[in-house]
Parts: structure tokens; C-alpha cells; sequence
């Protein structure tokens, strides 16, 4: 059995759209994984529909489906990527089976992506915050945004300093070898900061009312622990950072694919490492968000060629008054994820340069 | 929204393995298709492990589920997939939505995969035989084995002149305009009114032990009902026909992948028709023919390339007494599905000339 090739995928099932094992497993299956798929829930839509129907594995049922996985030898999987669980109680089985995975197999690659919230709102049960802190040390992987991240550590994002100590909690004091920062917002102390390439990104620019993007630009941060005896406590990690250009208004599952990217890119232990200066973590974050982002502007584009009616614009008041208005939006702006193909198969090849990973030199000795 | 490009696919469910929605839904979208999945249940693995774990979705959940689609206009799909459905109660459920789907939009494509059976075991509740014999109106496409033919008809297929009775009930009694045989062993007489080419491929032939083949071949017959106008009772539709070597052992998802595939390349009404003698629906049977015959040679090899311990040969009796047999036997024989991206993509391209389908000269004429 080819384990580095196997996947156990455990995220919420939506009948149409890409989300969760939606947004997740396409990808996976044609950048070449076997991927196990287990549902937490099975619904019609995503909630950002404002309605929907169906029904949520319980942890006892995801605790059986798991022991049948076992009893039948299923679960040698070299890699496991776990997403947003619904509830407490089921992602307490969800964390018993990473934490078995993980005692059995000292190999297994497990990206573990903390969905909790964004844009300081929590949308999960409270309760799974100190679950989820627990389940780190456990963790390849970590793809939390700026605000899980700081539900994580408890550190406030607003200074260089700041994104030090929340990197030095992640990888010292919960063990988490590669940390992905998927969106920052930069503060004008960060921004200061950051490698003159990525700073100059960061110049609000004149944006079109036809272009795709909405004129602001957050970070990607990776950081890949160092080993012990090149680390100290000065210099902890190989950080690498790069800018992503932000698309007008919402869209759903984009934090789905990317984690199921990164896991996709992230190469087994085996393979030969890529060439300095990148880093395998760096490597495989610039090609997640070189192909989100190529997705992310097909959609873009894609809506705008549907007639107006189909795309309404965000507006939470007619919203309330229309609740049909919500949803012919969603309807409109699911992923583009199966007319992507491409752009996953070939990462890097929109040509906008996006995607550039650039390593943060003396992130760890400024201010140190 | 492309809705000839968008599949609702209703079917079962495993976490690990490829049979039902598993095993079409990755073909689909790697396709072009945005395949909309209901999944009737949620299995660890299949039937064919001996045990499993997991959830039905009841035929309540199922209507809720569908409900949830058509309050958020999400039932606008123009092609419709049903494969197993367990128990009359959702299988009346999901032939509510069809004959709805059907009604609403005459130029849907909906493949209905009739499962029922296999060589003489029925293996569904007897109450569903006769729902599906009143959903085959509603049906564009069917892809019976022979004994789902016999289930539906009640023709034993063991002459030309049955089969040609069992076509013109399907086509005419039951209105279905495109029938597939997936598979069929022929008999003597059934033989000898073959096209010379096909006959031919019936020689039976030395197998050395090392071949994926186990020595006989199956035929795959498909027949589309003929225009009002160009209709005799003696001439009721094109037939084609083409063999296939039958590969050692079994294998599970094979006619849940093939029906998926016949759907995926089936055209769409505005499509430009195909030369002759090829129709829409022989063109579709020869490439999902030839990619499934491929996949199922690698995944031979690939099981071939394992440990023997871990691909004991099929024994009713060694199975009853280790029930850890047939589970190792079920795992190593998984299709190749992920692996083989190139073989759906590429139809064809397999080199082995399986997959031609022959027109059937004078089908209707002999014996009539």
C-alpha cells in the first residue's frame, strides 16, 4: 500500500458547492492521493446560504465508521487532513484518532486545520478552542488564519514582535513543527517589517472597477521549525512570507482547498529538498495559493458574466428583506474548483506571479 | 448556469474504496462535470469486506436533503445519475425527484443504473423491481447488467429473438430511448448471430497464468430506439455490439464507474452527432468500455505486484475460516481509479482495441 499516497480526509459533506470534503478532496484525487472521506455531516448546501437541510454525523456514529475503517485495516494512511468538525464531542473522537494515527505512524504527515473562526468571530463551540490546543502538538501541519491563530496563542497579531511570540508558542510550547499563517492583515509596524519585495506589494494601488480585486493585500506566512541543533532561542524557524492580493467580496470553501493544497504539495519525507531558498513548507504554500488565487479570479470572472439578477452584491439589509438575494449570491459564487483543473495540475502558471513565497531574513532577529 | 454540464449523482457512500457515488464522482468532474452528491448512505467500506460500519440516510433524510437543493434552486442540473438505493422507501424518494426533474426539463439526461442484481442473485428488496420497471419511462439512458434485463422484462436472454424481445419492451412497452447492456455471456445461438468480428473475439484462447485475462468474454450491447418516423415493428433500433475479456477475479465499483462514464460521454442534444456508423450512445459505451477495461488491467498488475500474503485468491471455504482473507482480498483489489487520471481522460488510448463497438447489421431482421 503506497501509505504517502493515502489520505484520511474527515471534514463536513455538502451535497452541491465546495466546501469542506468537497473543496478538498478533487484536488487531492487528481494531484495523484487515494483519498478516505469521512463526513461529519451530509448537508444540501453550505450555511452561508442562510438555509439548508440534512443531517450531522454524531460522534458515536464517526467513532464507528472510524473502528470499521479499523477493523478492516483502512487506516495505514501515510497522511490525515482534518478540517471544520461540528461539536465538541465529535472532534474529541476526531483527536483520538489523530492522536493514535500519530503514536502509531512517526512518519504520518497530519495537517490539522484549527477551523474555528474569522474576522474575530467564532464559529464554532468554545469548547473545541481548548481541544484543538491540545491536538497541536500532534499536528505536521497548521493552517490556522491570523485570528485562529490568535485564539491558539492568545497573542494579539499587531506587531513583528507579536508574530514571534505566536510563532514561538505554536513551535516551542505546542510542538507544531510547520506553521501556515493563511491571511494576515498586515499593521503598518509588520508592514515596516516585511522584505522590500513583499513591502512594495503591499502600495494600495488604483483598482479599476472591473478588476477582480477589491485593492487590499494580506500575507502568507510559513514558518518550518528549525532542528534542534541549528535552532535557538533568537532564531526558531525558517519563515517565509508573500502577499496575496484580495478578490472582491466573499467566497466559500477557499480555506478548504488551500489546506488540502498545502497537504497535496507538501512533499514525504523521502523526497529530495527543493532548492534553496525554499523550503518544502514554503514550496508547497506558494503552489496552494498560486492555485487558489488563479481559482478564486476565475470565479471572479465567471460571475461577472452571469446577468446582474444572478449576482447580487453583498448587502445585509436587502439581504434581510430578500432572502433569495443571499442565495442566488452563494449560487453564483461557489468554487470554480472542477474548471480549474488546470490551474491545480499546474501551479504558478497564471502568470500574475502570485504565489512567490520570499523568505522573512531576520524576522527572528529584529526586535529579538 | 451550464446545467448539461452539472450532474446530480444519487448513490451510496464509502469512506475508503470505490464503488457508488465514489467510484463515479471523480471520473465525472475529471470530465468537466460539477457533480452535485447525495449520498444514500455512509459506509466504512463496502459490502464485500463481510463487515462495515456506518449510517443509512433514511428516506425522510433523503426527501429533506433533496428539499433543501430545490428551496435554494439547486435542482437545475441538466444530466441525473441513480445507482444502488437501498430499500424501496428512498428508492420511491429519489424516483419522486426524477419523474419531477424529468417533468420540469424534457431534454434532462438521466442515466438510471438499475441495481438490482448479478448473475442470477437479486440483491435489493423485491419490493424495488417493480419501482424501477415505472421509473424506465422517466429514464434516458439504462445500464443493466443481463439480469437486471431479466429482472426488468422478464425475458431470459439466451437467443437473439429474446433479446430482441427484451429490447423492444424496454424501448417500446417501457419507452426507454437508450438501453445499454453492460454485460452479457453468450449463448450459442446468440453467438452465431453475431458480426463476424465479434464472433471472433470469442475463440476462446490459451491464457498463460500470468495474463489479467481469466479466458472468457462478455459482450456489451447498446441499442438507441429509432425515430418515430424511420420505426417498423421489425426495426425498433440501432444496435451495436462489442467484447470484452473478462479479467481474473472480481472486482467491486466496476458498473457504478462504467454508467458514470457512458453518462459523462454521452452528448449533449446540441453536440454535433458522431460519424457512422458510431452513434451518441455506442461512442459513449467504447470509451467508457475501453476506460474501465484499463483501469481494471492496472489494477490487476498492481495487485499481482503486491505481497502474496496480502492478495489471497478467492475460497469460499479458507474465507469462512479467516474472515481476514476476503478483507485483504477486498483492499488489495480497490479499483485504480486515482491512478488512472489518464485512462478517463484519454479513452482509448489503451491500445488493446477493446472498447470498439460494432454495429449490429440486421439485429432486428434475423429471426424476426
Amino acid at each position: 500500500m503506497d501509505t504517502h499516497n493515502r489520505v484520511l480526509s474527515i471534514q463536513s459533506h455538502v451535497c452541491s458547492g465546495y466546501v469542506g470534503n468537497r473543496a478538498a478532496t478533487f484536488p487531492l484525487q487528481l494531484l495523484g492521493y487515494d483519498v478516505d472521506v469521512v463526513n461529519t455531516v451530509q448537508f444540501s448546501n453550505h450555511s452561508g446560504y442562510g438555509r439548508l437541510k440534512g443531517t450531522r454525523t454524531d460522534a458515536d456514529q464517526l467513532a464507528s465508521i472510524l473502528q470499521g475503517l479499523e477493523e478492516n485495516g483502512l487506516l495505514r494512511m501515510g497522511r490525515l487532513l482534518t478540517g471544520y468538525v461540528p461539536g465538541a464531542p465529535a472532534l474529541m473522537v476526531v483527536a483520538d484518532l489523530a492522536r493514535k494515527l500519530h503514536a502509531r505512524n512517526p512518519e504520518l504527515i497530519y495537517l490539522l486545520d484549527p477551523v474555528m473562526g474569522d474576522d474575530n468571530k467564532i464559529y464554532v463551540a468554545p469548547e473545541c478552542v481548548p481541544i484543538y490546543k491540545d491536538l497541536l502538538d500532534c499536528a505536521t501541519i497548521i493552517t490556522p488564519n491570523w485570528f485562529e491563530v490568535e485564539l491558539l496563542t492568545g497573542v494579539k497579531l499587531d506587531s513583528p514582535a507579536a508574530l514571534q511570540e505566536a510563532l514561538r508558542s505554536l513551535h516551542i510550547q505546542h510542538g507544531v513543527p510547520h506553521v501556515v499563517i493563511s491571511s494576515l492583515l498586515p499593521t503598518a509596524s509588520v508592514s515596516a517589517a516585511l522584505p522590500p519585495t513583499i513591502r512594495g506589494d503591499l502600495q494600495p494601488n488604483g483598482v479599476s472597477p472591473t478588476s477582480p480585486y477589491a485593492g487590499d493585500t494580506q500575507l502568507v506566512v510559513c514558518s518550518s521549525l528549525l532542528p534542534e541543533p541549528e535552532r535557538t532561542v533568537g532564531n526558531v524557524s525558517v519563515v517565509h512570507v508573500g502577499s496575496v492580493k484580495r478578490i472582491r467580496g466573499y467566497f466559500s470553501g477557499v480555506g478548504d482547498l488551500f489546506s488540502a493544497l498545502v497537504l497535496a504539495h507538501f512533499p514525504s519525507p523521502s523526497s529530495p529538498p527543493p532548492q534553496e531558498p525554499d523550503t518544502p513548507l514554503s514550496r508547497a504554500t506558494a503552489f496552494a495559493t498560486s492555485s487558489v488565487q488563479a481559482i478564486l479570479i476565475s470565479t471572479h470572472h465567471y460571475v461577472q458574466s452571469l446577468p446582474e439578477q444572478e449576482r447580487p452584491e453583498t448587502d445585509p439589509e436587502l439581504d434581510l428583506r430578500d432572502a433569495e438575494r443571499r442565495v442566488r449570491r452563494m449560487r453564483a459564487r461557489e468554487l470554480r474548483l472542477i474548471q480549474g483543473r488546470d490551474y491545480i495540475l499546474n501551479p504558478g502558471q497564471g502568470g500574475k506571479g502570485e504565489g512567490r513565497m520570499i523568505p522573512w531574513e531576520g524576522f527572528w532577529a529584529q526586535h529579538a
